[in-house]
């Protein structure tokens, strides 16, 4: 069956689903983007979702192409399209279609909006008792990763470093030593028994909506989160680590730079964790 | 008279020329792309901007999707169909259209084309004398602006910034004070009588043509350049200042954060650059 999408307008089949080559998103990056989990149908967290699409749009000086509540219909006719239960919908508004020119454009343009949905399942108990592995890199990005744009290219580069040595993630390093986050996750280790240590929020990391949601959960089931700053050298001595993301849910990480943390397995913390959010994924849609 | 673009493939009225919203530009500003002068109805130094695209896609270990003697004969047609004596031609590269994925696409992706060209006139003799005004703005980039990307969304910023404090660019400065370059140009100062100074080519800044050209011409002209890296206060207190881009040629600039450069006029050395440098647009090109 085809995929359904939504382009400026209209529900196509995806394949057949375009945008001019003078949307700025393509000559410019100059376009923010969402990535919200769907289960049970439904759509997890997304008025966190749109609260930070908001911000950034602010950040952006865009104008967001309709109201959250057409938004919100829209995301609902591409899952119903797709007959998704479980998986995401991915969300792209940029600045439109103008004559080509650095600067905004001068007459009213038009934000293009694009919705697409598609499926996945949780990751299996298999999937979590192997984790994955973490590379570290240089932080190489802008000074405004907090704004989620689609200016994602050393975002892919960080990435495929990873995946061409073997690993699922790369994790940036500032030039402090200090982990900022992932090319498309947040980082966490956990110390000192069960101490959990995130970065906290500022311009240099993406504010993750997961991210944000496990620090209640954690805090709902007795456990100290601590948000600071974290070096590469207390990840690689710490007795657990993982990363979170909407795609990725809650993922232990075995090893970083090949080294294993902790016993090598996912450890006790981060396996609570992923449960817990699994948990909170069935009962946050369940019924609403 | 419609615009005829060249997109993957097919000549098509600009307006009706698409890509599809999985184009992995769209999602991630995975791409790279030229902008050529047109002069004569030809090219402008076409052999060094293929050049510098082929190292731009090495950089993103990006197969260009075509020899170049076929994007020679495209952008020959895109220039007949559309008309153009004077102006410029754009040529986008990115990594083509894949499902959604930070990492490369697995299987084998055609790479995407889009070539368009568009018609504009030399600066008018008016244009040289009133110059251009210079707001500094922090560097916010990523880390290697020697690419040249469709990552571009700092500089949309930047140029922005411009635009609404009543500028004409803006030239980011470093943690250090030392200006890189325009979000758009390379940026130049003349100090000490003469001596003509820009950055030395580096991973921060954009190798430019019209820079690399200029150069050449100023050296046959028996000045003297200096590539070195010049601070915000050695501009202000420089004779004059200028910038050069494929778009901007050699643009005199009068003042920097409001500040007058030497008299707050063109000054005598940009002017002989800027005759020097037409002129060269008009015989590299004629009768070739």
């Amino acid at each position: 069956m085809s995929r359904i999408a939504y382009a400026n307008g209209r529900y196509v089949r995806q394949a057949a689903a375009m945008v001019n080559i003078e949307d700025r998103g393509y000559q410019f990056a100059d376009g923010v983007y969402e990535v919200i989990a769907v289960a049970n149908g439904r759509p997890v967290d997304s008025e966190q979702h749109f609260d930070r699409l908001q911000r950034s749009l602010e950040g952006l000086q865009m104008e967001p192409p309709c109201h959250r509540l057409i938004l919100v219909l829209i995301m609902a006719e591409v899952l119903r399209r797709n007959h998704i239960n479980q998986g995401f919908i991915y969300l792209q508004i940029t600045r439109g279609v103008a004559p080509r020119n650095h600067a905004f454009p001068v007459r009213d343009t038009v934000s293009s909006l694009v919705v697409t949905a598609s499926r996945k399942n949780l990751p299996t108990a298999a999937d979590i008792a192997a984790g994955v592995k973490i590379v570290t890199v240089p932080e190489t990005r802008w000074s405004r990763p907090d704004i989620k744009t689609v200016s994602l290219l050393p975002n892919v580069l960080a990435k495929q470093d990873a995946v061409a040595r073997g690993a699922y993630e790369a994790w940036f390093v500032d030039k402090a030593g200090l982990i900022t986050e992932g090319s498309s996750t947040n980082a966490w280790i956990v110390v000192d028994g069960k101490e959990i240590v995130t970065r906290p929020l500022s311009q240099e990391i993406l504010a993750g909506i997961t991210r944000q949601r496990l620090i209640s959960i954690a805090r709902e089931s007795n456990l100290i989160v601590t948000e600071r700053p974290f070096s590469i050298e207390e990840a690689l001595a710490a007795k657990e680590a993982f990363l979170t993301s909407t795609t990725s849910f809650v993922m232990p990480v075995v090893t970083i730079d090949d080294r294993p943390i902790g016993t090598g397995k996912p450890g006790d913390v981060s396996l609570q964790l992923f449960d817990a959010y699994r948990h909170y994924l069935d009962q946050a849609t369940d019924g609403r």
